[in-house]
């Protein structure tokens, strides 16, 4: 059911800070950096191998990654898993006892669908599920 | 200098059920399932595409992994990073201002070694590098 690991979402105070440090530190260059209306957000992809890092500073306070940032400070947020239809794999899992965040996908970049789970059910990690299309 | 991300290493209280977790509700077998003398842990790896998903949990209550369930509960503990010659990228990370925790690599398995690098340098991540031979 899971292709692959897509990406590893970590939360950051000051995406510059964070972009250098991946340039600089890692030799990695972004594939993508852009400032999310959807995520109220400021995003970088950096890819290592098949999975790539995404660093993400919010911009607006009142936003979910906002609070995250000012509860738990900078860190892993999630963990996206690539699967074939997000809204099949949301059935699935439900039917087996996993809580769903969100019980149905939705469209966060043109090309990409995404749903989380509940790390309740997953031993307190954030797994986003998503999907090409 | 990265290859890859090698594995995501999660604090599980209960390996039997996060293995159980990741067949039955990820479909995933697990590649390798051991104590580890060394880390004091009951330890399973599951391979999704080029990284694995580790799970450790602590046999011995003093061990640095048991304090940190202690303390954060469940959830990833760190992100293995794949790179040729860990030694050598210590001192290159070293030299661009990157605290360690390890100054020089040491054996966890018998074909791998591993440093771990200081989170307040990387965005609250703690990253581990970790090399075959």
């Amino acid at each position: 059911m899971l292709e692959k690991i897509d990406h590893i979402g970590i939360a950051v105070k000051d995406i510059d800070q964070g972009i250098k440090l991946f340039k600089e530190v890692f030799g990695i260059e972004p594939s993508l950096v852009y400032e999310s209306e959807y995520t109220k957000a400021k995003i970088a992809f950096f890819p290592i191998g098949e999975v790539k890092i995404e660093l993400i500073q919010p911009t607006n306070p009142e936003s979910v990654m906002a609070k995250f940032l000012e509860k738990k400070g900078e860190g892993i947020h999630h963990v996206s898993l690539k699967v074939k239809d997000v809204d099949q794999s949301l059935g699935e899992m439900e039917k087996k006892g996993i809580q769903l965040i969100d019980k149905k996908s939705r469209r966060v970049r043109e090309n990409e669908r995404v749903a989380f789970l509940h790390p309740k059910s997953t031993n307190g990690v954030l797994f986003e599920l998503i999907q090409e299309g």
